[in-house]
């Protein structure tokens, strides 16, 4: 049964109140247990020139990406091995760090960790969760399966992983990646 | 500069309202770039015979637990092997996987799982990430390190692990483990 | 989907919030046609010192008694003819009118009236309709049908019969008569 | 005193908001006696991506037409003895008790039910009540005086007449009549 | 922390919001003692059907000049002794008191009171303060120093001077005027 | 017809709340000429726990104390020749400004510049106005007439005076007084 007033300045567009929409529900949700169709969420939206904090109006900044989206993107770049437009998604500060390796800031560290490890790998997506995270962050994981070659050419699939990502305003600032890679491995 | 308002009918705690307060904020500033400052949430309080839906008057239902503070507490068991405590707190359809493992459905399929891999593990944890998750699911990730002892009794540590856990109405419905202990052991 | 608040100084009693709730509503329902569940009613009450017109506070006046109720024990007060109760529950400027007769303003003209017609009579109710009328009027009607004897001392029953009665600040100031007597009785 | 703020999708007419605001208006004043110059409707309008129960956006439904202006042209139809329009107008499970009937479904059962009792009668209205009634109907009373001929071609007038009306999605759906013409003809 | 909503009918601009914007801001802070940027107002605009007292829409008046606005506008007029100008921004029942005056009502007389004191007078503003007052009037201040010339042709400055104002619907209705010419004079 | 919401913590009391109604409805009234009885203002109460700014709940500061009452304490305690009271109510960087003196800052100085004036002066106030001024200040003006006595003994009486303050967080900052006692003195 709870409503919901968000109270914004106008200028954000019908796929940002959207998200702001299903944000906003979910966030009710996430402490009362109200069924969905219980919870209301209603947007007013003001001219610019009728709202003010301080006796003083406000430019809206522009909507946020949505981070999973973004991460989505970025992991298409890379397993395209365009280095190029995934570097050009990364935020100040980049740090990633995968199975067995310590904190790396170059995707080229990165392609020298792999190459001893595998041909090549493709991500098949069980699922996203995004969410807002500590500070300015935005939080995203990305989990499913990995399949790809080994060195030896022999194929492998079904290799559980998942990635956890955080974003600053829309770029991402770190990668940490876990999978059953060396368990399988181990096993073979 | 968003305002939210949100109305409830009354009975939630202080600490279900600020739980409120907090992730409204955050649902906001995940679609909206606004300095957490910039941002006011006003909860208003209606007594129960003030709310009408279909000219019904509503019971609010008591705040789900937060469900970081459910795994934590589910962790905490495990870890001392209080198994009964544990099981008491799964949820109907409860469903475990880790490294190497199938699905499981019994603690004591995974007492077994580990029988054979380490004497006993810790956890370090480095952070917790919790939302609402699709449907009537919250979604909680932790991840940090592990310690511990393999079976010839010689110590590990600072493995990187992460697990993700589903909760419906407060019980774990599913956990997913992942990290690099195979790694680890692969390279000893 | 409309969603109704209601500011109100506090001091309304549960019933009255109740009856708030149901003819807001209606209200609604009356223009647009959405489904019941669809429709929230919020009474926000306010303390007496934290509401201002005109500078001034104001003192709400105790609500009013709900006129279908009125009207019910107006009528039961006449079937015992208890004119005395009945009388006092009349308001300035009281006028009626039954099937025959002009405009009668006294109950005793009114027991002249029925003398000639039948011996006694009491009322079947199938519904009660109250609403809000022009003015400051609230407008009542019942409808149902009537069985009593005739002057023959034969008995009669289920003949229609309709009432419509105005009220003004909880008192009855007007009833109008109408139903199949003459009809039953020319048949005869 | 009592303020009143109504949230609606965008799209409502400025008659259907007047409707609206009379209606809102008239509820409160049902319950609470206040003057009407201390009532406030205010009525905030929304875009329609700007709203949302259970996530999902909705899609208004058209105004409801006033049921007292349907309850009009649906008699001045059957004055004119233009039943197709007439029937037009009718709802499922249309059904109608005049004096002296039991209830009927067929204009044509009352074009038969009228030939041995009059020529022809017109309505001269004192006044229509219309409110929302139980379930999905609204209700609306007519009521004034009959004038017309008699088969022997005498006049009558002054005949005192009450209609009532339920409809359904503004759809006439039940109409019982109840007048004075047994008691004046039984007089003559 | 406060947070102010004004509902308006649409139809003022972005200089009276402005001012509104400031004068409810104040008006808070008057009271409460909250930071500037802790106060936040919105301005929320209803479509001129879409507001109701009484069941009535209204028409908004235009917003009243800024006060302040009108007094600097005036005080120009008058040190430009463009006396119609003056005249023209006059309010019904105009008064006005000098040192050493009684009430005065026209421009002429000012004139002659200030020919045996000074050949002419120019003011520099230290400050404006405009207030609503009592009743429908805004009250303006306005204080700084004079300079001029003597009769006898020496300079003067930096002569304090205070002139309070009245206005009622934008014409100035009453002005005060202190200061230290007869101090200086005194002395010299 | 404009409806002002203001949202505050609960805490503030009546007297504070009215200042806050009186206030919030000039504020209105500055601009739009709307009629007296044509401004509401509801005040909602929030608990301490339902009010978030950047996730943080705020304990709001006690109100300020009238403006206006202060200064009217100020001067009846400087006209009783209570200095030591007067000064208690004095804020960091306390100026005063008299007719023909520079800047003082001590009550004594005050005391001295009397001397060679009059034996003593009391106050009759024609009337006060409080405003909220730039920054924190407030700004009161008193207005009215001086009686008492010249050194010489003689009485004077109905000397026109007006002063100016500003205070902050209660105290007051700065006085600037203006009056006619030169130009009633040089006549003499």
């Amino acid at each position: 049964m709870p409503v919901v007033e968000l109270h914004l300045i106008e200028g954000y567009g019908e796929e940002d109140k959207r998200r702001l929409g299903h944000a906003l529900t979910d966030a009710v949700r996430f402490v009362v247990p109200a069924a969905p169709e219980g919870v209301v969420v209603m947007i007013h939206e003001m001219a610019p020139d009728a709202y003010f904090r301080g006796r003083t109006t406000k430019t809206p900044a522009p909507a946020l990406p949505d981070p999973a989206e973004v991460v989505r993107r970025y992991l298409a770049a890379m397993e395209a091995r365009d280095l190029d437009t995934a570097r050009a998604m990364q935020g100040d500060g980049f740090l990633m760090q995968f199975p067995g390796t310590g904190p790396m800031t170059e995707l080229s560290d990165l392609v020298a960790w792999a190459a001893p490890r595998y041909r090549f790998v493709t991500k098949t997506y069980d699922g996203f969760d995004a969410m807002p995270g500590a500070a300015d962050a935005a939080v995203v994981y990305c989990y499913g399966t990995l399949s790809g070659e080994w060195l030896d050419g022999s194929a492998f699939s079904g290799i559980r992983f998942i990635d956890r990502f955080e974003l600053v305003a829309g770029r991402i600032t770190r990668q940490d990646v876990w999978n059953d890679m060396a368990e399988v491995r181990g096993r073979t």
